[in-house]
């Protein structure tokens, strides 16, 4: 089971996140959870996303980048989801060993983020609130899914990056046995 | 005009945030805004925030970290009040020029971010996404006021700390004239 925690509070302005939803949602053994459709009031129902969480081999992260990091209502879901004593300290190993993958999509393009761009910094200088938030759950960081300059990418521009991101999560798909056991990856 | 936005969720929790908030309301010309006092359902009055914000000449974002970054609510309020044409983009200055002062406390001590602390890294990387948003909006980014293992330190630490944060925000601080013109500083 893979669980994508998608947190878009504009889906009808959203082209890329759509478009790379939209494949996940093909992937058989996959829960998808948009956080702005199930929570429009940030009232997170914390013991159904542990739930979700519980059943997944993997955890992808899923957003557009606001203000250099995730959208509120994914920070909520961190801060009330990710509790001691289940998902850090003390008997809190439930996410441990589970892979984490961070899928972001960013405005501005790669030349935006670097020091004589307009967001002064590479984006690898943002990553690590998000990458040791996994970490400080015993989760196995993936390198990150980035789709740079995504609102400018046409629709099969973005096709491709959704195909990408198919093949990046493809080992962590559970198929059905169909007498192949080659489509049994681990 | 000093503009403190001050973000701890569960205030009756807090001792370092407290003692620290105690010290600047005796400040004189300084607003301290409480977000989850004043949005505990997260509906923020844009304009209203906005408008503390015009009058001030430092800005400052004073919370605990949790999750490597800013409480939910104070990342909901750089989603809501820093828009476009306001804060920056084409005709957005409202912030430019302004001082903006960021003041944490972590529960770890300084050692529990370091390399082989639980935290894996140095405090610093954890920086970036607060100091560039407060550069893409023109804020003259101040030297972080960062109080570690806050939930540690007794009460008398904590004044000392506080009394530091005063001398920080001194120089922004506008007094009455009383025939004192040193008094009256930049």
């Amino acid at each position: 089971m893979i669980c994508v925690i998608l947190a878009h509070p504009y889906p009808s302005r959203s082209r890329a996140n759509r478009i790379l939803a939209e494949a996940l949602r093909q992937t058989p053994s996959l829960e998808l959870r948009s956080l702005y459709d199930l929570y429009p009031d940030f009232d997170i129902d914390v013991a159904a996303e542990q739930g979700a969480l519980e059943r997944a081999r993997m955890v992808v992260w899923m957003h557009p980048v606001f203000w250099y990091s995730v959208p509120s209502l994914l920070k909520h879901w961190f801060d009330r989801v990710l509790l001691p004593g289940w998902a850090f300290g003390e008997d809190g190993a439930a996410l441990r060993g589970k892979a984490c993958l961070w899928v972001a999509t960013t405005g501005g393009d790669e030349h935006a983020y670097s020091e004589h761009g307009v967001h002064g910094r590479s984006f690898a200088d943002f990553v690590a609130p998000l990458q040791q938030t996994a970490r400080f759950c015993g989760m196995q960081w993936q390198p990150p899914f980035i789709v740079h300059g995504a609102g400018r990418l046409d629709d099969e521009s973005l096709q491709r990056q959704a195909q990408g991101l198919l093949r990046r999560i493809e080992p962590w798909v559970e198929r059905q046995m169909q007498g192949v056991a080659g489509e049994l990856r681990p």
